[in-house]
């Protein structure tokens, strides 16, 4: 076939990855806690998202999840799909910063997030975690091969 | 009501999330690299269930994850369900252990897993996780609530 090299292909390209990301409707984020242990959470998909490389999630200020990446911005974010005879994970790791600025927040607000935040977008128990990835591993089926993220 | 009592009602029935978490399809594990971060990924159902305490999985002795564990044994590991208007999710909190003795690997085994595990029940690169559960946090919708597991 023209074109083709004597490499191992790489099943990994960036594109085709952040449009999997993308179509994704739950996000899972994982933290450390004080004492150590990993802690892991489903979320709504993030609101906002530049590349792979920065997503911005909605959540409430009074979560343990807040509490732990004040202490610890280590993080990872992960995305999967299962379907018959085929499963595709990407997991990004990165830090997370928690994000309280009036303009982020409106920003990022959406229609009926009332419902988790009764005050609206001045709602002190809204805020946004603005994941950072560094790195990456992408799952499809039995193969898995880890990538930068510049 | 009869029965009805002066306190905040727990949400948490052991027997109630014991049903939910068997029913899942897919479950999620989270270790802690030697940097630091949370990594997570999601794995088949575990194999074999005793109560909230106990889960075992198959993997691959040369998976990343089986590399972390035997260096830091904390863990977590979680399952949700997301259908419209309910979201529900369970974390356990606890520790992983990698088995290799022969005796699990035969218990654990099923038909078919050699399409992950060439070498069969004896394969080097198959192995167990048990992970025992300590505590454990319960989400319904917009409430959550921790427990102990004894």
């Amino acid at each position: 076939m023209a074109g083709s090299r004597n490499i191992i292909e790489s099943m990994v390209d960036i594109n085709i990855i952040s449009h999997f990301v993308a179509r994704r409707r739950v996000a899972f984020i994982a933290s450390v806690d004080g004492a150590g242990f990993p802690n892991l959470k489903a979320m709504l998909p993030p609101r906002k998202t530049e590349g792979l490389r920065t997503f911005y999630f909605s959540t409430n200020t009074s979560s343990m999840r807040v509490v732990q990446y004040r202490e610890n911005p280590k993080s990872c974010i992960y995305f999967y799909r299962k379907i018959p005879f085929k499963y595709q994970g990407v997991m990004l790791i990165g830090t997370m910063e928690v994000l309280e600025d009036e303009a982020t927040k409106r920003e990022i607000w959406q229609v009926g997030d009332k419902i988790y935040y009764p005050g609206g977008v001045t709602d002190p128990d809204y805020c946004i975690l603005k994941f950072t990835a560094t790195s990456g591993r992408y799952y499809c089926n039995l193969k898995t091969e880890s990538f930068d993220i510049d």
